[in-house]
Order: structure tokens, then sequence, then C-alpha cells
């Protein structure tokens, strides 16, 4: 009986869940981020608003806005910029139209001196006046892409979080910011290696073309099965590991430097955007 | 005799000014950076080092560059960056091994507070050590990605500047930079069109897609034929003129907050990089 009830439940919550995520998979951006001002959707953002783009976010303090901005200017592959918020300006006036960045994200993460100091569902008590918003593309633009042409992505299928590592591709510096460029890896079938290509190369935004084909210990990558950050994926017989520039890359480097304070969305947990993903494109 | 002597003089003039073209038509980069810096060439620009990009130049002290970079970043069209330099730094280490800004235009002009003080050979007297150059991208990529196609561009047939309109396009403000997009203009055939947009479209980071197409006075210029820079064109029977988003747009804008100091190229003496003009366009 126990066991019934446990498994009736079980369907229940995985039913509920998959509704939900259903109807917010078509909903209108303005309207998740609502539902996520109101704290009545607290999980990650993947599969949410279809079509639109979700974006990385750095907060850091005016002082060190300048170094990070050119930072990001020089190393657009890991840090491919959709907007930059004026000093002390909530809106992200661009990408999205009457949002609260101390708001519309589910799950916020404050760093103190490089340290975690803990999540927060909003950040409305952290505020400062003189905080710079950085929203930064997201590879989950491209990953759309690739599945509308019916090409593979095993860490989707499988549930899990894309699979990330430390390369020794040393980013270009930027005053107080420098370090090592972060990617991420989606292993592909060799059929699909040239398509696979061209359709991220449509997407500088979002990271665009991959930085490198094939062989991990050429980046600096020891172990493929253990990857940095986010979980290992299986690459099979005729599929080769591709790795594209990662935006945990600008928190890694910003960490670096122990920033008084830095505040970044939680992992999986991103800002859902106005931008269409093929606003994002180019030709 | 004197009329024979005369136009002897000037048949030499044109024969060695253009042997001297043709020289530096297919010399490398370096190689014509040094000739400027030694002040052995000092002519306009345009045609030298066919394949490469050449850029213009703005020099802002360090308290206006997170303006101006933030500026550049919402406004790509008109001010796409190829290069920021490290404050008081000279050489322009990604587009440009070895090179010497102070010296490696072959004119330069000094604003303070918005007026022209004069033009220069070199600015090595004028260097401060909060100096930032900004380097960016510049039509004559595009154009010759037109020419080699077969598109017919008049102001290069004519050995005229291209025409130049201040617009009632308002760029996105940041910080103390704002005001209206400068376009330039070129009138193309219409059965051109679609090639046209097509080409120009491949390369953002030199100007781009048109931002506008056919009637001038949707855009707020009222006299074609009265360009407010460069030189005006004809508009022939089934041509239609094309407008696109101009580097004089960020000088401009940098114009009209008057900074105590502003140093430029000189219109049509540019700064010449080691990029090719390939390396620009994107898939």
């Amino acid at each position: 009986m126990l066991e019934v009830l446990a498994s009736s439940y079980i369907v229940y919550i995985v039913w509920k869940g998959d509704k939900n995520m259903v109807d917010l998979a078509f909903e209108e951006p303005f309207k998740v981020r609502q539902k996520i001002r109101e704290e009545k959707y607290k999980r990650p953002t993947a599969g949410l608003c279809r079509g639109y783009a979700q974006g990385n976010l750095v907060i850091l303090p005016k002082s060190l806005a300048y170094d990070f901005l050119l930072f990001a200017h020089r190393n657009p592959k890991p840090c491919p910029i959709l907007e930059v918020t004026d000093v002390g300006e909530k809106e992200l006036k661009t990408i999205a139209e009457n949002s609260d960045i101390t708001t519309d994200i589910p799950k916020y993460r404050i760093y103190k001196k490089g340290e975690l100091e803990g999540e927060y569902l909003n950040i409305k008590d952290y505020w400062r006046e003189d905080f710079v918003s950085f929203v930064l593309g997201c590879s989950f633009t491209f990953e759309s892409a690739l599945l509308d042409e019916g090409i593979h992505i095993r860490h989707i299928e499988n549930k899990s979080n894309v699979a990330m590592y430390k390369t020794n591709i040393q980013c270009k510096t930027a005053g107080v910011f420098s370090g090592p460029m972060v990617v991420s890896m989606r292993p592909i079938h060799v059929d699909n290696i040239v398509k696979t290509i061209q359709i991220t190369s449509k997407y500088p935004k979002v990271h665009g073309a991959p930085v490198h084909i094939g062989n991990p210990s050429l980046i600096g990558i020891e172990d493929i099965y253990n990857p940095d950050f986010g979980d290992p994926v299986e690459i099979k017989e005729n599929e080769v590991p591709i790795f594209w520039a990662c935006g945990v890359t600008p928190q890694a480097v910003a960490m670096n430097v122990k920033p008084e304070i830095m505040i970044t969305h939680a992992p999986g947990y991103m800002f859902i955007t106005d931008v269409k993903n093929n606003q994002l494109s180019e030709l």
C-alpha cells in the first residue's frame, strides 16, 4: 500500500511537474518572469519559453565594470554580452522590458571576496546603487538550433548538466581580469560535425562556433570523464567531443580577482529574455 | 612651352602617384605603417594594402573610456570596435603587431573641448599616459567585398569621398554619450539590392547590413544631394540609395560632450591593420 501510494505520488509529481513545464514552455517571457518575481517558480529554467534566449548574469560594482566590459569585448566567444545596464539600473531595457534584475531570476548566488556566501530567491536586500548588471548569451540558444536540425545532445537526453572543463586556452587579459577559458563539451556523431559547426557559427552572440574539435589533451583537458563543472557524459563510438567557449568563464575569471562583491545566477537558473533565439543569429 | 611643361609635370605627378599607389596597394601593412611612421607617406590610405582592413581612430582619456566602450557596445553598427588598447599603451597588439598609434597614421586631428585644434603628422608630443585608443572597423572592407562581386560604387569611380548624412535615428545613450546616427549612402542598381545586402550582412564588424533602403526622408535626410559630410553623388535611373551606419558617428557623438581632449584620424587617413578583410566576415 505504501509502495502504491509512493508510486502514485511520484507519478503525480512527475505529471504535475511536466504539466507545469509544458505550460511554461510555451508561455511569454514577461509572464514567466512575473511568476519568478512572485517566487511561484523556483526551479531551473531550461525548457521554459521555447524560442526565447536565456542569459547568464554577472553583477559587479561600477569600479570593476570597465575592466569587465573590456574583458568581454576582448573575449567575445566566452563572454557574448547581450546587455549592460546603466549604473544602478534594475531593468534590462533592451532585452527584457519591465524586468527587474533583483527578482526575475529563480536563484541567485552572492560571492564576497571570491567565496560563495549563499543562494537567494531574490537580491532586493543586497542591491546597491553602484551595481552594473551584465547579461551574457547562453548555449541554450544554439542547442535549440541543433535540436531543430535533428542533432542529438546527450546531456539534454540524460537530463543532466553539460560537462564543463578548465582549459589551457588563456583568455586575453583586460585590466584586473585574466584567466583560462572554460569550455563546454558535447559529443557529436562524426556525420554531423560539419552541420554542427555551420549551425553554431550562425550564433556568435551565444558562444558561436566551437573552439576545439576532437582531442581534449590539446586544450589541456586530462580526463574527459572528469569535468571541472557539470556532469560527465558518455562519448560513444563514431562520436567526437566538440568544445565550445562557456559562459562560466567570465564568472570564473571575476572570481579570480576576489571582488568585494559579485552576484550571479545559480547554475541552470537563468534570466529569460524577450529576445527570440532567431534574432541572435547572423546570416 | 610652359603649357607642355605643365602638362608633362601633371602626367609625371599622376604616373609617379599611381606607381607609388600600385606599389603600396600590394605591400604588407607593417611596411606601409613603417613608411607612414617615417613620414615618407602622407596621403589618404584608400587603396593601400589591398585585402587588409583599415580602421577609424578615437583616442580619449581613461575617464571617458567606460562610457565610450559602453556606447560602442550598445551601438555596434556605427561603432564596430576592432581593438581597445590598455591605458597608456601605444601598440595595437591584436590587430597590428609592433604598431605605434602615435605615428602610424598619416594625418591626425586633435580636438579640444569639441573644437578642431589642428592636423598633425604624428601625435608624439601630445601623448598622455591616461589615453585609451579605440580602433573601429571601416566601410573600406565591405566596399572591397562589393567590388569583388562586380557591384559598382560610384564615389570610388568618381574618386570622391562617400556622401554622409546626419539622421533622425537616435543612437542608444551610454553615460555622457548620446546623439544621432550618421550614415553613408551608396546608390545601387535595383537588380543588385539583394546581393548588396547579403554581402554586407556578412561583415558585422565593419558596419554590416544597411540601416535603411530607399527613402531618405524616412530617416530624416531632407536633401540627398546636400550631404552633411563628404561629397554628393548622383543617383541614376533604376538606382536606389542605400544607407549604412557610418564610423563618423562615434566621433560626432564624442564631440557633443566636448571632451577636454580627443584625437582622431583625419578623414580618409586611416589606420592600416594586419587583419585581412576576410577575417572580419561571419558565415
